[in-house]
């Protein structure tokens, strides 16, 4: 059996999300549908992060098994060909056995976008959360160092999720500020691994301090309080976009 | 009567182009609509420029009359708080009784974006087209020279219309190259009038050129023609943008 490791890009706005589900359309489901006049047979893609409904993805990374000979340029056209426009590889090559796009992963770099201006323009408003008061980035930016290093990140984990430990390491958290409605402002964050909504509950947290509603002291306590219920809002997934996968 | 002059951001993807029809969503009838509530009563709203369905604009230029005493500032909130985020009011502004959309207007600037590149990113899919087989951007450039200046543009106007003179005068016609799947190569055109489709055509002709399939001379000859059939094909709509009109 080859391993075949693929990128791509999706705007995330019309599925449920990258795992495949019994109702909508997802970006796994979509592409191991399009393997299978390909291989001949069903095949099982592995997706280096789920992203959840709506989030958009830069350079998602997705693993699967072939047994057919297919040359891995060959494959990137096949797969676009049938792919809504929506969804396209970017990259294809074929890798080591022992390589999977979820567990040899080492980190994951994400973006949050806002737009910090009156209105959103209509060429951004699917892939930014319009926030209209204005935000203080200097307070933003200096809070964020709270949240860089090794952390329990248990209040900014959503609700419903059940996993053996909350903690991770943040390697950077930045925020660049944009211009108007036509330039996002972006927060990027890398790390070694993150729990479900943590980004974007970190991205909504920062926005509200931004917004003068808390201090980097509260967001401290928030940090220490391990409790969802403290932090901030979880900002809309629109403005969320998967940009790298470590390896 | 005042006379209020609004500037427009829109994402024609979804809409049957500026004018109001008889079936369809019309940025002009959306704004029609919008303006009822707010006047009392009905307006007629004249834009700049006529764009076509599934035509996009950074600054439309509309104006109208209104008799109520709404300030500019709160007419733009009020406008972007019941039109699509398809659709931005960008600025207004309460203009003398003379000036009027369309007939002010000396001059306008489009911009026809094309992604050269294998596949394009799922964020400009809708705002783009795809042209995957390598244009020769330096034969576009020097060709684009022909056609700036006061010419008769007949063989790039859209079959079926009918105007008095097909003469029009491009101030500026250009090419900036781009990068792969994520940054478009952009025909940037400034003009006194352009005719029904003639900046689709335009670009469908170049890209033709660029593609191979003519020299400069042909162009020349195509232009001399004054016949639509021998020039290239008509652009699709997705990749036009109106930039600016000029005043």
């Amino acid at each position: 059996m080859r391993n075949l490791k693929i990128t791509l890009q999706y705007d995330g706005t019309d599925f449920v999300g990258w795992q495949r589900q019994d109702a909508g359309v997802s970006i796994q489901g979509l592409l191991e549908d399009a393997l299978v006049p390909i291989e001949g047979s069903a095949v099982v893609v592995h997706g280096a992060g789920r992203t959840d409904a709506g989030v958009h993805a830069l350079a998602q990374v997705a693993t699967f098994g072939l047994r057919g000979a297919i040359d891995p340029a060959t494959l990137t056209r096949a797969l676009n060909g049938v792919l809504p426009p929506a969804v396209r590889v970017t990259a294809a090559e074929e890798v080591d056995p022992g390589f999977h796009a979820r567990f040899s992963a080492t980190g994951k770099v994400y973006e949050y976008r806002v737009v910090n201006a009156p209105f959103v323009s209509p060429f951004l408003h699917k892939y930014t959360w319009h926030v209209p008061a204005p935000l203080d980035l200097d307070a933003m930016r200096h809070a964020s160092r709270l949240l860089v290093g090794t952390r329990d990140f248990e209040a900014f984990q959503g609700t419903g999720s059940s996993v053996a430990s909350t903690t991770r390491t943040v390697d950077s958290l930045d925020w660049e500020g944009g211009v108007g409605c036509d330039v996002p402002t972006v927060m990027r964050i890398a790390g070694n691994g993150f729990l479900r909504h943590m980004v974007r509950n970190i991205a909504g947290t920062l926005v509200d301090l931004g917004s003068g509603r808390w201090q980097a002291s509260d967001l401290a306590a928030i940090l220490d309080s391990r409790d969802r219920a403290k932090a901030g809002r979880t900002a809309p997934a629109r403005g969320l976009f998967l940009v790298r996968v470590l390896y």
